[in-house]
């Protein structure tokens, strides 16, 4: 398919948040032959569990990992229901306004900034971060726009050694699932859930999505979903 | 002069390192009416005297100061002289290629990521940065291109809720001294050696560019130099 296809660096850094999107990343990295780094930020997320996921991922890819810590986080990010537990995080799809409690301002340029830095040091020549289609409406650094000013911002900011290699920019998720079930992805790996529980909710706009993804693609959810089992 | 007159935010939060251009970033925003938060980064700099510094500063103007910390940030910037204690500071003009050595890889982008986060949590219109003319030759993410990119990826990332205040863009240290001067910026406070002991070298980079800028600036400097006490 036509994500395979896509251009894509010799080395790079994958930004692993524990998720479909960047271990999908990661496996269509090592299916193209690039050599891969990984690196994960605990910015104290409510859903730390995604950073355990992360590290079993990368174990199954046999691929380094970085972790790096942010521990000052709440303080920088008052007010998001991602990282301060008195907000409860709200159900429903992600179109919806009540989702915008789940916006950490600025995240992805963060999560971008650190591993751009972490790229040029270990000599890689990209990022690689699976921001998609379906995340734009309510999270503004999603969007093909900042992506592309961002990828302007790493050549400048390392005089040309660092690009950003952003494949599923145009991709919905049930694309990335259909492009992981070819590449045989172990999603039951995987971890997206915002509540942060050891199951998945199943009813955050997460896991909405992330079994909308599995339906639209025909494939099985391999996942365990608390709201499935409770009912 | 043409610093003082330039167009201020009606709120921001400072990138305060507690060196001469962010406290005078500091006292230009207080005499322009700005309201001021402040932010500083602890990146496991070598010269992690700048961040007392910088609470000295937030201290003698009353501003609030949010410290956050990046503690592996040495694994992250593997081989740069300011992060890494084995890697020795080079003495000598910025301009030099030695001075190569104490590039932090992307260090500017990481702070401005931190900051506009932590400026739009607060409701802050702006993130003031204090990046200057001197700064460009061997620092990419001080030149101006990278700021105006910076400051359109903050528009898009949040929606244009933060803008970037740079007002000593294409001033040099020397505009930045006779500015502080005028403000009564109480230099003596501040601090900018890279070797990180209590008393400034005197013939690292920063030294050597905050010596001449009080000299081209036709000011006496507070400074306490450890080469002109030795010598």
């Amino acid at each position: 398919m036509s994500l395979i296809e896509s251009q894509a660096p010799r080395s790079a850094l994958i930004v692993l948040s524990g998720g479909m999107d960047s271990t999908t990343l990661l496996a269509l990295a090592l299916h193209r032959g690039v050599k891969v780094r990984a690196l994960s930020v605990d910015y104290g997320q409510r859903h730390v569990t995604e950073l355990s996921a992360a590290a079993d991922v990368a174990h199954h890819y046999k691929t380094p990992l970085q972790r790096v810590r942010l521990p000052d986080a709440a303080a920088l990010h008052a007010g998001s229901a991602l990282t301060t537990p008195d907000i409860p995080v709200p159900d429903g799809h992600y179109a919806a306004e009540s989702m915008r409690a789940t916006v950490v301002p600025n995240r992805n340029m963060i999560l971008l900034a650190l591993a751009i830095g972490h790229a040029m040091s270990q000599g890689l020549e990209a990022v690689a971060y699976g921001a998609h289609a379906g995340d734009h409406a309510i999270y503004p650094d999603c969007r093909p726009e900042f992506a592309d000013t961002m990828a302007r911002a790493a050549s400048l900011a390392t005089d040309n050694a660092v690009a950003l290699w952003t494949p599923f920019l145009h991709a919905s998720k049930a694309d990335i699932a259909r492009l992981g079930a070819e590449l045989h992805v172990p999603y039951s790996l995987t971890y997206s859930c915002y509540k942060g529980a050891r199951l998945h909710c199943g009813t955050c706009g997460t896991c909405t999505e992330r079994r909308e993804a599995f339906s639209l693609a025909g494939l099985d959810d391999p996942t365990w979903y608390r709201a499935a089992c409770s009912s």
